[in-house]
């Protein structure tokens, strides 16, 4: 059986999943687990923090041991087993075992994620419990449902979402589920995802595809700009739809990647910690796409502009002066920049009459803000991101104990 | 006459200065004019935005015109001038005319800044009848407190400071005043600063020396990461101290130079929007100085790290995540994290056990958070910064109008 397109990574033939509590978090699921039937094929993208968790470097190693090959994915919430040293380690890789043990593969065959509280030490016997527990209710159409909810952290609601993707040799399914910026205990907003197909994806080009589809979508959301120890994306695709993706088919597979992708990211951001708005960040007129993006990003990423947005103010004036300090090529006089469809700076004169309608405009909850770097070239990027207010300060301000 | 210590600018000799209301701002003293007796060398610093405010273009051009030769100052708060096209530059070079005119001098010899809203047109009837009134009330003592008070925003005092170097050719001053990080009209933190000094420095000397003074000063703080489109530093030196500066008496004279700017740095700091705490950032360790000044950097404009000094919270993970995600070189086992005198993290460990000993230490308006990147190097840097409070967000998202 399989579930339909709304449990996320169950969605595609050959998954069970499972969320179960085992007493991390202080209430709630707080252990998902993701089975694939057969051996599947697995790519995935981890955080380039230094500081790096231990599942991160357990997950690594495993994927590397089997050059590309996994069986399950598991994750804790509540506890990130970053800065744990040597026991952290020895606990990530004891997580992987539980899960081989319960499922019958091997440890390599597992990979591990955690999200939670920094520099404190993984209850490896809680997770056991939850591995064993979680092993035995893996089901391939609620399962989804519950894995989603058992890596939330203070997420307002869970995120999974598939589709139905059409190639020359028939339909193949791709799911995903990911974990916001929000925190029980304050700490690393990780973001957490995690995608299925049944496509049948060959290990190097299911890495390839996963970057192309991580690109505008993962790695184009900014809540506050911190990349945390924990940070990961898995794909597997285990071919039980009997569909094989070749070069024919692969802009079609990205593209259905991309689109589960893009909405777990938007959600993401939707969901940030103390946010009103989703704010969608447009930036055009770059001399290459990596301006384009270093300007989006320094805007989505600016106390000033967040902040105005927060208060509905559409200080085009913070807009030009981010993206003038954001260095790249930027013009003043050719530059152009807008709130929503309100232009309120264009051919190097402001249009201040305008921001009346602009502050209307910002009244809304899904806004856009532009600014034309005018220079001169024709690149362009986008990024997500979502207002400053005063409840993030307090969310993250609040003393851990 | 000389001012005493305490009157910043108007401190060294050859020196007079006024503050005077010309009405750009809703209350207040709103213009500033220094004038040195004589024709001082003069150098500068610029904000590296690249939506560049006009003042700063025509200050950049006179300094060029006269190969650093200056003869005043003058400066208006309330507007920024900033992203106003044509006609901020004809403002600018007007408010400079309008000084040639009233002290007797050529327009170049005149430098120019603004700081305020932006995209809103300078009033220049109001500058040029505020430069006449402040050419009147030019004072060599109580003029440069006049005068510091008149380049405020929203800052919660003036701040001015003086300092009496001793050369082997004799005594000289070297005085100054700032603009901190608060705005009446939030907009841009604009970062002003104008030092003078009677002693006599050739100008490539003095450009050299203000680099060498404001490198781990006024580039040593931050607020809220936002470099502005109007920031500058001003220095003349009129030599009206007889005693002129070589290489033998360099270094003291940047020392002197160097005690001014930190002092002005960190009150701007001290004084940032909604600020509750003076945050020293140090990190160590590194393998090079660019290195410990960017994870510095990266530390001191963390959200996070900033919410969590705003709580008390002796958040020592977000310390370490945010060092190793600042693109430095990083090696979690050797790096060490601490709170004031308390470590809290070293040798792969936490010590979790003395966190109540950092919260309490937390509880201090001036506090130093250490962060040693264990990466095998000596070098080092300290960022000055405050933390992140929920006026913060409060000041910055009400509706300009």
């Amino acid at each position: 059986m399989t579930g339909g397109l709304e449990q996320g990574v169950t969605a595609p033939r050959g998954f069970r999943a499972a969320g179960v509590r085992c007493g991390i978090k202080a209430v709630g699921r707080d252990l998902a687990l993701i089975v694939s039937d057969r051996t599947a094929s697995a790519a995935a993208l981890f955080t380039t923090n230094r500081a790096v968790a231990a599942p991160v470097l357990v997950s690594r190693e495993h994927l590397q041991a089997t050059a590309g090959r996994a069986r399950a994915v598991v994750t804790n919430s509540g506890c990130a087993n970053a800065c744990t040293g040597k026991a952290g380690l020895e606990a990530a890789a004891l997580m992987a075992s539980a899960v081989a043990r319960a499922i019958g593969c091997a440890a390599e065959e597992v990979l591990v994620a955690s999200t939670g509280v920094i520099g404190v030490p993984l209850d490896v016997h809680k997770v056991a419990s939850g591995v064993v527990a979680a092993a035995e209710q893996l089901d391939a159409s609620a399962g989804g449902a519950d894995a989603a909810e058992a890596i939330m952290t203070t997420d307002a609601r869970p995120k999974a979402h598939a589709v139905e993707v059409s190639t020359t040799a028939g339909m193949v399914r791709i799911g995903g589920m990911a974990k916001g910026a929000g925190m029980i205990e304050p700490n690393l907003a990780t973001m957490l995802a995690f995608l299925t197909t049944d496509a049948a994806v060959e290990t190097s080009l299911l890495r390839r595809a996963l970057v192309d589809a991580c690109e505008d979508t993962f790695n184009a959301i900014t809540v506050d700009g911190e990349c945390s120890t924990n940070d990961a994306v898995f794909l597997l695709a285990n071919g039980a739809s009997g569909v094989t993706i070749d070069a024919s088919d692969y802009d079609v597979f990205v593209e259905g990647l991309r689109a589960v992708c893009r909405h777990l990211a938007i959600e993401i951001v939707r969901g940030g910690e103390g946010a009103t708005k989703l704010v969608t960040v447009q930036v055009t007129g770059a001399r290459t796409y990596d301006e384009a993006k270093r300007a989006a990003r320094a805007l989505a990423n600016s106390l000033l502009v967040k902040t105005a947005l927060n208060g509905g103010d559409p200080n085009w004036g913070r807009l030009l002066a981010v993206a003038g300090r954001a260095g790249v090529t930027f013009a003043l006089p050719t530059a152009r920049a807008a709130i929503g469809p309100v232009i309120l700076y264009e051919h190097g004169r402001p249009h201040d009459t305008r921001s009346e309608d602009a502050a209307r405009y910002l009244e809304g909850r899904d806004v856009t803000v532009s600014v034309d770097l005018g220079a001169g070239g024709h690149d362009e990027a986008t990024i997500w991101t979502c207002d400053l207010s005063a409840e993030y300060v307090r969310i993250n301000s609040e003393y851990r104990t």
